[in-house]
């Protein structure tokens, strides 16, 4: 990885202009390689979704192209991985037909492209688009594991209506194990993990009965993707967030809070002198976003918009990021603040209470590695 | 206005990429005549706050360069601003010491940048760099008039110091009535511009009794904009959120839902056989935000993550965003759907819970006018 970081560092976290992502590039590193290593143990392929990270150096470090396999959130995402080297998309959204001129416009680029259909109609739509623009195509059906999102369930009429609509363009089924976000603890994990697979095998096995192959079979969440179940027959697994992890995620047990490699930089600038108990920060609602995923995990695991640590990394117990608007947060503390500390110009980094939204808000990383030297700055692609 | 606008229409909402955002050129022209002509009538300056709208293009409209004076939330924002003509800026949120080198960096390029402090060491360390970088500066004196956000009381002892901490930089003081967004009606809102006004008025006065006469009294949120209370003394008002609405505004009562310019124009992409009651559209966390403001309204204001419109913005009463995923939103109508409508391709538009944050996400506006046709791309600055 050397040639990625300059011989001298870019800045240090106390000269960035405030707020910004800092990233831990050793818990980041740390938490690749153990995803990793758990799919290589199991003998199954690997497909890291960059919905949360939506940058090349990550993906670089996760899946390296040209051969390595991605799945993305956007199509604008496709397009920028495409342009950075890679050529194994999977674009893991329901696809509208108002999507398919972008769609045609990566394949024409010899874009391998995975599209992901859970309605004849959409399937028909592209199979048709795709024919008329004489275009290879190849898409998975979503299947609905027990998340109520979107696909179809393994054993309905649909699917196999769906996969002939598709044609020569079916190549698979994929699921998401969503709801593993409401388990607590490695049972619930493992349950959800079990349903994702059982899913794919029936909805694969039916579509076999019926004359359509699957070449892939396609599930994953961070909390199943580290699971222990039986994978028989899957191909490939997804997960996304375990590369930063966040403070819900530690607070569903899926990782430990000393896993989380993204924090937000940011400035103490209000110290009111008639409340000994908080100061305000200038990350607010824009900066850290308005996501309050731990509210549901109860006192005690519930961060507010976020846990607060020292500029080292260190989290300061008890202070979180009790409430925000737009450019202010407020840090609350349980304890009266002692004078000397927290004041005007200070710095702090939160823990996000959901690492995809407040990344979200940014446009790069400034990445560290323990230490307040900033090694490199890794852009990101937001938007649509 | 005819210039920004080409003899042929950019596109028509039926063939953009979604998601995105669609401004109502017609209700945001309308917001703003209201808005200055209220102002005007009252004989006080306006210092429209583009914390929400953050254009060029937008803000040419509310108050046109180089006299127009501006309020910001960032210093990215200033910098653009300035970058576009615009002199007079007024960046509003507590000045941190960590800031002082972008401030400079604009103060040396001639910006009549005002900032905002509330604490005598961030007082200290303006004065203190101003004068080592040898620079004309002005700041505001932040009052806290009841929001409990930033500011200092206007009775305080921390009042008169931090102005002899700024010295001749001294320019004024400003307040924010942020508890207006509690209230539920005109006399509520009233109550807090009138708090607004008084906490000015008072910190005025024990400064000039000082030796500190403020040139500028600066206070405002929109709900207190439109407030009618005695404004003597108060030089000028901000307002920011007035130019778009949304349902959060509509549902305390400080506008009309027929007032919203901005929606989100997104495609079904899912229509689940098992669930009538349900489509899913391609606008989820991303696009509209977490914001979930109308919560606090209780039923019947509540609107989920957004109201649902169909494409050419009349209301589709009862739907609205129940659930969002980062890249999905589940639309649950009260009534079973008709199965002719809400098919995967089809359009629909979202009015959003918060105007602030769902625009945020998006790099740019899609202007109509009443029809179908795209007039304009203008584009926004996000970030820090």
């Amino acid at each position: 990885m050397s040639s990625v970081f300059p011989a001298r560092p870019v800045s240090a976290l106390d000269r960035l202009a405030t707020p910004c992502l800092v990233l831990e590039r050793g818990r980041l590193a740390r938490n690749l390689a153990r995803m990793a290593a758990t799919l290589a143990i199991r003998r199954v392929g690997f497909r890291p979704h960059l919905k949360t990270a939506k940058s090349a150096d990550i993906a670089r470090l996760a899946a390296p192209p040209p051969e390595g396999a991605l799945t993305v959130s956007t199509l604008r995402e496709a397009d920028y991985f495409a342009h950075h080297g890679w050529n194994d998309l999977f674009y893991a959204v329901g696809l509208g037909p108002g999507k398919l001129g972008q769609v045609g416009a990566l394949l024409r680029r010899g874009v391998r492209l995975l599209t992901l259909v859970d309605h004849v109609e959409s399937a028909q739509a592209l199979h048709d688009f795709a024919r008329r623009e004489e275009l290879p195509f190849r898409a998975l059906i979503e299947i609905d594991c027990g998340d109520r999102r979107g696909g179809v369930p393994p054993q309905s009429d649909e699917l196999l209506a769906i996969a002939r609509a598709l044609g020569a363009g079916f190549a698979g089924v994929a699921t998401h194990g969503g709801q593993s976000y409401a388990a607590r603890d490695r049972a619930g994990f493992a349950a959800a993990a079990q349903a994702e697979a059982d899913a794919l095998r029936l909805a694969a096995a039916r579509l076999q009965a019926a004359g359509f192959p699957s070449q892939i079979l396609s599930l994953g969440s961070s909390p199943t993707a580290l699971a222990d179940v039986d994978l028989t027959g899957i191909t490939e697994v997804r997960a996304g967030v375990y590369m930063f992890w966040d403070c819900y995620q530690a607070g569903i047990g899926a990782c430990e809070l000393g896993d989380l490699a993204l924090s937000v930089l940011a400035e103490v600038i209000g110290r009111p002198a008639a409340r000994p108990h908080e100061f305000l920060i200038d990350a607010g609602a824009f900066a850290l976003s308005k996501d309050r995923s731990t509210a549901a995990l109860g006192d005690g695991r519930d961060v507010g918009y976020g846990l607060v640590c020292d500029l080292d990394g260190e989290v300061l117990p008890g202070l979180r990021v009790e409430k925000v608007w737009q450019e202010h947060g407020l840090v609350v503390s349980p304890i009266p603040l002692p004078a000397e500390r927290f004041r005007p110009g200070d710095r702090v980094r939160i823990l996000p209470n959901h690492a995809c939204p407040t990344s979200a808000a940014h446009d790069r990383y400034f990445v560290v590695n323990g230490t307040r030297e900033v090694l490199a700055e890794w852009t990101r692609v937001n938007g649509w």
